[in-house]
């Protein structure tokens, strides 16, 4: 499908030599199974496009670079799954669900610590820079989750503020994946900044347009259930935009609508999209979104390496956000 | 009341200029509640001391990797309570009882990779050698964690394998903080792996000494509840060397008193202390004691530095063995 199929294969091989030890079982096979429940593998893939951008030569060194992402990223599923009681992750049992909240709080912790020993294995005039951005991105994640729990309990929140706390959770991540990619590759500071905004901006965009089709997306193609954020009163983009232009004499239709669920309400879904609607609610959700592909973009273009080594992350993009160029 | 109390007010300054974020407040305000519960603070001190032990005026140099040490131990006490179900903490409410579960899983994960920004402090060309050390250690604590919580549900341990547990559990973290401070001061690995081996074999000898402690020790100064251990039914050295030794019919007693708590057996305690002298178990759980603690002492004996710079550890470990030399 994309260029990068080369390496997502050898990020794959990586993956399989990675040698966990079978003892004591219920710290290491939690690791397996999640690692295996596979999912997309975005972020190993965006640190060796980072590298490859500016030296084709160095991405196989950036292997244990993307495997820390990797680890990382799979350590906060196992956790944030514990603490959404989460029963299913990419269709299967969750690791606290299958096993226990002991198991997956301790396996979590063991694979945190595999994705600082997958830094350690980077070229070693490289460690100290690598490890203090994972450090700081580590941090901003679990404040980003932190945050995500505080808004749950919170009636009001800002968008500002909701669209920092996405940032956090899961935009930072991905700049993070890229930025170490071009430390590998010996970038300049410079474009390692741009290269690190691009991907953030890229991920607050995505998760913004995730907002957006769980409300209005094709049900074929979105892979969830069409107004699961509605049901479940999830703050999303739609929501805290509804929050900041709703009427007083809405605002008590929208009070109403929270306190209901799918059987007192069956037309909870319809009556909130209706909502929405007044509002125009849609339109400034997408005009946002496309406001931060507009900046990741823009960023990506500002870098000094020749247009087609960026041909491939242009064309990720593309694809993450449904774009046809 | 040792030398190195010069050591624990640095640790204490350091410690005390840390500035952690006010938000999110349920990130940190956890942090900050678990470090001030202070302790004895000897993980830390140890680093100082590994590092004063081969150069005197590279210890400052070494505070990062002492607060990356204690940063660490306490994520491990975070998590450990929850999984512990643990309601209390050097006497005060644990971070999951005084907050929730998932602050404390979360606030856990945070002070982890905060024991990594400490780390990413210390001196860069020591960065390298710090990391593989301080991960391979934590992996192996989480290890000892998780053999701890499977030998629970396991009716027979053996000595051998009870003593690897609380080698990876407690024991392990000691050496590394000792180590830590040699890398510091830029000790050849000779040294450093002595130096390693002498808190590996103290930190074993000194769990031991608490096993023995807990049934034979004076109530005034041991400061826990004596027989505690035997009342929930706790592996300790006392115990696999018994389930080693017992005869048949003894093993049924045994398994009988095991069954009983203290309201349907109030001799629970003086029986098995009955059972264990029978066997003449205090006497083999002291021999392993002393054992270890000699081989400790005969590591540090042989490291090559002038006797009096080792003074300092052999007192401490004096102190902490309640040996009087």
């Amino acid at each position: 499908m994309f260029q990068e199929s080369v390496h997502a294969k050898a990020f794959q091989n990586y993956l399989e030599k990675a040698d966990f030890p079978h003892t004591p079982q219920h710290l290491y096979d939690p690791i397996r199974y999640i690692l295996s429940l596979s999912g997309k593998r975005i972020r190993p893939l965006l640190v060796l496009m980072g590298a490859e951008l500016f030296d084709s030569s160095v991405v196989e060194q950036a292997l244990p670079a993307s495997a820390a992402i990797e680890f990382f990223h799979n350590f906060s599923l196992i956790h944030d799954d514990i603490m959404d009681v989460a029963p299913l992750r990419r269709g299967k049992p969750t690791v606290h669900q299958k096993w226990n909240d002991n198991v997956a709080i301790l396996s979590g912790d063991a694979l945190l610590i595999k994705a600082y020993q997958e830094l350690a294995k980077c070229p070693i005039d490289k460690i100290p820079a690598l490890l203090h951005l994972f450090n700081t991105t580590s941090l901003e994640v679990c404040e980003g989750q932190q945050f995500d729990m505080d808004f749950e309990e919170r009636a009001q929140v800002s968008e500002t503020a909701y669209i920092d706390m996405i940032r956090l959770k899961t935009s930072v991540l991905l700049g993070c994946a890229l930025q170490m990619g071009a430390i590998v590759a010996g970038a300049d500071e410079r474009s390692q900044t741009l290269l690190y905004d691009f991907g953030v901006n890229l991920g607050i965009a995505f998760q913004l347009q995730d907002d957006i089709l769980d409300v209005y997306g094709n049900p074929k193609s979105f892979g969830k259930q069409i107004g699961g954020d509605i049901l479940s009163n999830k703050k999303t983009i739609l929501f805290v935009k509804l929050q900041e232009l709703i009427s007083p004499t809405d605002q008590e239709e929208l009070e109403y609508l929270l306190k209901q669920n799918i059987d007192s309400e069956p037309e909870k879904v319809d009556k909130m999209i209706g909502l929405y609607a007044k509002y125009d609610i849609q339109t400034l959700a997408i005009y946002q979104k496309e406001k931060f592909t507009t900046i990741a973009y823009e960023k990506l273009t500002e870098i000094q390496v020749e247009a087609d080594k960026k041909e491939a992350l242009f064309s990720l993009s593309d694809a993450l956000m449904h774009r046809v160029q």
